[in-house]
């Protein structure tokens, strides 16, 4: 196995009511005023907005407020956000919501104690040396962030989506209240179901310096519990248990966990979806599944004893002597799993209709993301790219 | 499931030569001299203190140094080091060691920013305000104590070991080398094998507001690695894999990873143990082997459903008709497989003959102890606790 960091420093205040401690949770931060930052709709109706503010006052913690943070976070608002936190003297920032409002306030965290332009640390010209702290109440389970070092930005010029991680911005604690996300429609709890998978099968398909058998076995857990409360969910989407299952695997999903001593993680759908998200502002989750098993198909040969391996431990298929059959029949079994709680298996599915012309512009975007080269289990170049989205048609 | 906090922010740095960056680490805290605070014995002779002195020098950081740490670690050492800590104004202890090393500078860590005697918070007379910060260089694979909020500390006079839990002591950093583990005589290692598994049982078997599935995954996980792991070092104790999976399992074992949503831990065996090794000096993880069986036995028939899912999930028992038979067909597999790596099943082959005033007396002592009861698969009096110990002769 390889050497391996781990740090998830955040505190999680996890279960039914949990949102209730909010403002004693910004108070032990010592922060004098805070940026609450959320999105558009949702989180409004529900009241909850309401009840920070209220746990807020009580803890008598002066706050401003932004909203209006989109999926597929842009940074524009993110722009805004940083004036008003340098106008305001800001020392916190409180995110209410799912991954995008998360990200969208660790860039702000970012752009206000860094001087010049935010958007250089996502476009990998230099390092951010601090970050404002970050606390967030989270309303949708998927993206993770609410433990990870990463935040994914989309510059609207050129429908440009990045990324940029550091432990900077690791949020200092997280409120999580799965009833929170019993109001979400059946299309994103899926799509965050997917998300969910994928952060931890990103780090499971690797060729990098042998694997660990523990992280495997937290991995493959992880996994089939999701699916498991995934298709509960589908049918049944008040199911508590079922919520919380999914929600506490989001976090340990992305925090670092579930790659522990891989040596290095492969992130390759999520960079060819950050390219679909970007141009056409698709649901990230249903983007990643639309994308994965042309992937899987296209990487498998050169990583097959991590898809036997994930075909027998986590998708029930019986261990066969010939390799490449299993691998396949779990890619099959996987996809059978996102098709029955509804998520696209291909571009068409996902509602995109593509061009070769528009699919060659997407691997170019790509190869430009990823400095040419992305991946763990093979290692893919443009062309390699464009071929995966061609299949993915 | 139970609502629950996870709050485990130790900064883990593991693998092949990890403890180079010990300099580094302890610079990056900021903090101005340093306790450097060991054990007696193989620490010295495996020249790793001259190593980490040298790193600490490369930093121009300024040291102190304590050593002669003990297993079950002297309250009396531990009063030594606060002296020393407040007559050198120190900021950061540096515990290089095993869990009575790192328990012994948490304890100093309590009693050189709170007024009073440190064992106040051992005998549950008050709580700790602060605790000054500890980080960790891991020799020995066991405890867990490099990531956990727990510090167990025995008290010479009458022979009381109690342990005090807070977030406050959790260390800054843990290196992690598999490496240094490599020298443990046999004994110790699964010693350490076997307190690594009881930390996940003792969150295991619960009876307190449900489980959650993802947590039973990761816990069933973890116990099947450490045991194939612990075979696997008792007949090749270099096995750097083999070394590496124990060591980062003792970390997840018991930073509360393990024990989310299950809505409180039972923990009877430790406090049951505890009374053994502060009266015998006996090793922690032998005198947890010694007590399971009878402690299970005791207590399955009012933990049922936990102790069939632990036989069928982690000891590979087939799930039978008679839900009975079944666990205790899972709690014979576990002392078997004790024995295969040489643990005691019993206080005899700890080597211990008690009398019956001397299991009162034990039964008396862990009664006082624990408040009166302990325990959540089954809540244990003191008459319960002198059956356990009758039942282990």
């Amino acid at each position: 196995m390889a050497n391996f960091n781990f740090f998830a420093p955040t505190q999680v205040v996890f279960g039914k009511g949990a949102e209730r401690q909010t403002g004693a949770l910004v108070k032990a931060q010592n922060c004098r005023k805070v940026l609450l930052h959320y999105g558009g709709g949702s989180a409004q109706r529900s009241e909850l907005l309401d009840r920070i503010r209220e746990s807020l006052r009580t803890e008598q913690i002066e706050f401003a407020e932004l909203g209006g943070v989109v999926p597929n976070p842009r940074l524009s608002l993110v722009y805004e956000g940083i004036e008003l936190c340098k106008r305001e003297q800001i020392e916190f920032i409180l995110a209410v919501g799912g991954g995008s409002v998360i990200d969208s306030s660790k860039a702000i965290g970012y752009g206000v104690v860094n001087d010049g332009d935010v958007w250089d640390f996502y476009d990998r010209r230099r390092q951010a040396s601090a970050c404002l702290p970050v606390g967030v109440v989270l309303t949708i389970a998927a993206a993770g962030s609410e433990m990870s070092n990463s935040s994914v930005i989309t510059k609207e010029d050129g429908g440009i989506k990045r990324g940029y991680s550091s432990n900077l911005c690791r949020p200092k604690f997280a409120v999580m209240n799965p009833e929170l996300t019993m109001t979400l429609p059946h299309y994103q709890t899926a799509s965050g179901c997917t998300d969910i998978m994928m952060h931890t099968m990103e780090r499971y398909f690797t060729n990098n310096g042998g694997n660990m058998e523990l992280t495997d076995g937290i991995a493959e857990a992880l996994l089939r519990t999701v699916m498991k409360n995934a298709v509960i969910l589908h049918r049944d989407p008040n199911n508590y248990e079922a919520r919380a299952e999914v929600m506490w695997a989001g976090s340990l999903s992305h925090n670092g966990l579930t790659g522990c001593g891989n040596g290095g993680d492969d992130f390759s759908v999520h960079a060819l979806e950050h390219e679909l998200s970007g141009m056409y502002d698709v649901a990230h989750g249903a983007g990643l599944a639309a994308l994965w098993g042309s992937w899987a198909r296209y990487v498998y040969r050169d990583c097959l004893h991590r898809f036997v391996k994930f075909a027998v431990n986590v998708m029930d298929v019986p261990a066969g002597a010939d390799s490449e059959a299993t691998a396949r029949k779990g890619i099959e079994a996987m996809e059978n799993f996102l098709r029955s709680i509804e998520m696209p298996v291909s571009l068409r599915e996902l509602g995109l209709s593509l061009s070769e012309n528009n699919l060659r512009l997407l691997a170019q975007k790509c190869g430009i993301a990823t400095g040419g080269t992305k991946g763990s289990a093979k290692k893919l170049h443009e062309a390699d790219m464009l071929e995966i989205y061609r299949m993915a048609l």
